[in-house]
């Protein structure tokens, strides 16, 4: 079941989803006769996400469902009336709006960098307007937390990973979109139950604390959690005292499970204390009790660095359960995507803009673009090209670009084997170009990109810096519009 | 209108918004016969967000309308179903569930401090647990964002906050219920229109930068949306060059509307570069116009300590413009409130529970518990006690109790003019007991509450410490069962 077939919130209320200027700026274009401007915008990012060398793509999925549904309600115009702010007439022109822009996008799931052109967005400059505040917030959120669960997932070397997270998100919304993002990261499962529904992720989960307080003693609680689900019975041992009375008690059950015959994984989830010391112990415990192969889960409060870090320790955890730390980014939590206008249809031809400021690094890459690949004979990314979107572009060889830092700075992938366009086209005609994709195929080519990028990139700490080059074309337009902002290239 | 008036995202939908565990637990408790048993649950949290004196309570209305629309619809059974793990006898009674809880509730827009118990949950134990992850959901962010407002709107000083955050926050739930409790915490707008629409917040906002780059030239622009909003005409000043172009061509136009008779008061927003220089150059550049006192609207990655910060400096900045940094509450993005068991209903009496592990501090206050505030005669607070719900209190006077985490340590409040119960019942029998209170009176009694705070529990850095103290009979309960956790007191 996918998020357009079951909508949980609805679709229908979200035109109203955008900051209040989109609407007075559309008011503004509308009264003084450039409903029919055409223009292009970018959606990208300046800086990666806390010590990652790259991001993952998530989020454009809910955007086009939104996309889809876009349409204000007569509701939505009584309530923008009541602002005494708006003509009659451009509330008439909302009554009747409905999206005709075009979106390219790099697929969910593909591994994305600094000042890539994610998502484009062509159309009416009232409605590309608009659709900017709905568009940042999703695709921020979502490729914030896909990215962090690659991250998480990587710590956690190939053991499974659960996503506990709902109960410190960021609102319902922000526990389902974060429960997707994260499996589309890598995370096994997710302990929502909603985000199950609705995405289709394998559920999963122990039991509380409560539960071991409300029955008269903790060996009687994990009588009662092995009987109702000998399959998949993973007993929390910290209620009470883990050592003296948690590990004893799981043993026991453990072992008069087995003693009735029955062929079960013993397992057991730490949730406090020296996770390190504790796995260690419960491990020789349960192996000196006959117990084979015990399956220790840790939680309490992970992240990526923790993981690694209880890995070097020689923790004996098999699984992950990570929560607040993985769906609130918790050491950055936005991701600041920004999408800003790079061209103009003027006279019958696109117009690059460029916004300047005083800050040279945030200036925009002027024009509409295509973003292209590069692979060596093995199939490991090379880097990125940024070719305007008139250029030809070569597919194979050395590919000379210019750093996007340093308008000096000539740098080479050498050796290509093959290119591939990043950007295809998703959205025209008030509908999705193609069906909705399943978030497990968005996973799995996720996974597949991760697994062919160098493992220089893929560092926690510190990666290797993937190159995203300019083509000289596109670096000498920017060169020209910087001395004359205002004017085109 | 009111987010119970108003569902922009489906209510009915949200019943599998909860952790898996949940509902395996909840299964366990229904085949081993406990569907009977009453429960009783706090919800608490350890520790005040990042720096703060107190914490801003909110997000009990979007519990409180879960509740009230709390089922399982037919889809959501055959969800469950598909996932092959409970048996059709206990999806029946899912099917059939209501919920028969009564909750009790610091009202919204309350200050609280670590360890109260903001909303205690009483009622069959399937239901009590099935709804902990919902609870935590909202509430612990709709708290955590507006206790951040609060520190913001108190370093601003006066000044009107604009909350601005929607592209950042953590999905569209993220962003309408951080506009929300951003209010409450005392910001005095949105740019969030859909929040606007469903809270009855005001909104506002300026223009972007793509406005100016959709014209041929920066003064066109600035003429355009003088033109079409003279009332609420604010120019943003720093697309090209804020000194040189910006402020010029603005100062132009607002000399312009006042040639042609208009009465408007002269704006600009700063939204980059050096805040505090900038904003001097611009107040002096607009006197020197004529430009009598000049609105000069900052934004850009602001927080409490910058805008602190700024207005050391002596910034001429009389309105704030707040985003990622508030609606992320980015230096600790999540606020960990937790929900625990506190009494059991047992032969035919409440039998206090307690959680205790390893980690002391950790152990929670056991038992059904009242709140009182005690006031000196000038209506400021002095302190909290926390009392069993079956013992007798005093009202004024000297009050005693211990602290938190010292069990020797006795502690006073004295000359206690007033005392309030904090906690009212909010929902019985499937239905709140009140109107839902719309979201201006929930802001004034933030506001109410936090003037008469004294300043020590307001400083940004380094606080006093606010005294939250038990009773001797809540303590030696305690003690008690620190001895013997698994026993009852």
């Amino acid at each position: 079941m996918s998020a357009a077939h079951s909508p949980w919130f609805s679709r229908e209320g979200m035109a109203l989803l955008t900051d209040f200027y989109q609407l007075t700026m559309m008011a503004g274009h509308w009264k003084d006769g450039r409903i029919g401007q055409h223009v292009s915008f970018d959606y990208f990012f300046r800086a990666l996400p806390q010590h990652g060398g790259y991001a993952v793509s998530a989020g454009l999925d809910d955007f086009l469902n939104y996309l889809e549904h876009l349409a204000f309600t007569k509701d939505d115009i009584d309530y923008l009336r009541s602002l005494k702010v708006f003509e009659e007439a451009f509330l008439d022109y909302l009554r009747e709006f409905t999206p005709r822009c075009v979106v390219r996008a790099v697929p969910e799931g593909t591994l994305v960098f600094p000042h890539e052109p994610v998502i484009q967005i062509e159309g009416p400059i009232l409605e590309v307007q608009l659709v900017e505040t709905t568009l940042l917030n999703m695709v921020n959120y979502q490729t914030l937390i896909a990215t962090k669960a690659a991250r998480v997932c990587l710590a956690a070397g190939g053991d499974p990973v659960m996503e506990f997270g709902l109960r410190r998100a960021h609102g319902p919304d922000g526990g389902v979109s974060a429960s997707r993002a994260a499996y589309i990261g890598g995370c096994t499962s997710t302990s929502n139950v909603l985000a199950g529904k609705i995405h289709d992720i394998p559920v999963a989960g122990t039991h509380a604390h409560s539960w071991v307080m409300s029955f008269t003693s903790e060996l009687e609680a994990f009588r009662a959690f092995a009987r109702l689900y000998p399959d998949r019975c993973v007993l929390l041992v910290d209620t009470y005292d883990t050592v003296k009375s948690g590990i004893p008690n799981a043993v026991k059950v453990f072992r008069e499970m087995r003693d009735q015959g029955l062929s079960v994984r013993p397992a057991v989830r730490l949730d406090s204390g020296d996770l390190a010391k504790l796995s260690k112990i419960c491990h020789t415990m349960m192996l000196q009790a006959g117990l084979e192969e015990p399956l220790i889960v840790a939680s309490n409060d992970l992240n990526e660095d923790l993981i690694a870090d209880l890995k070097r320790q020689g923790a004996r955890i098999n699984a992950w359960g990570v929560g607040t730390q993985l769906v609130t980014a918790y050491d950055a939590p936005a991701l600041p995507g920004v999408y800003k206008l790079v061209a103009l249809w003027q006279e019958g031809q696109w117009q690059p803009r460029m916004k300047v400021t005083s800050n040279f690094e945030k200036a925009t890459d002027p024009g509409r673009k295509r973003l292209v690949r590069y692979y060596d004979a093995d199939g490991q990314p090379l880097g990125d090209l940024l070719y305007l979107d008139s250029e030809n572009w070569a597919t194979s060889g050395t590919i000379e670009g210019r750093a996007q830092k340093h308008p000096h700075a000539v740098r080479r992938l050498e050796n290509a084997a093959s290119a591939m366009e990043l950007l295809e086209t998703v959205f025209k005609e008030g509908k999705r170009t193609g069906d909705v994709p399943r978030t497990k195929v968005i996973r799995e080519r996720m996974l597949a990109h991760q697994n062919c990028m160098p493992e220089e990139y893929k560092r926690l700490r510190n990666p290797e810096i993937y190159k995203v080059l300019l083509s000289h074309r596109l670096g000498e337009m920017k060169d020209r519009m910087l001395i004359n902002p205002e004017g085109t290239a």
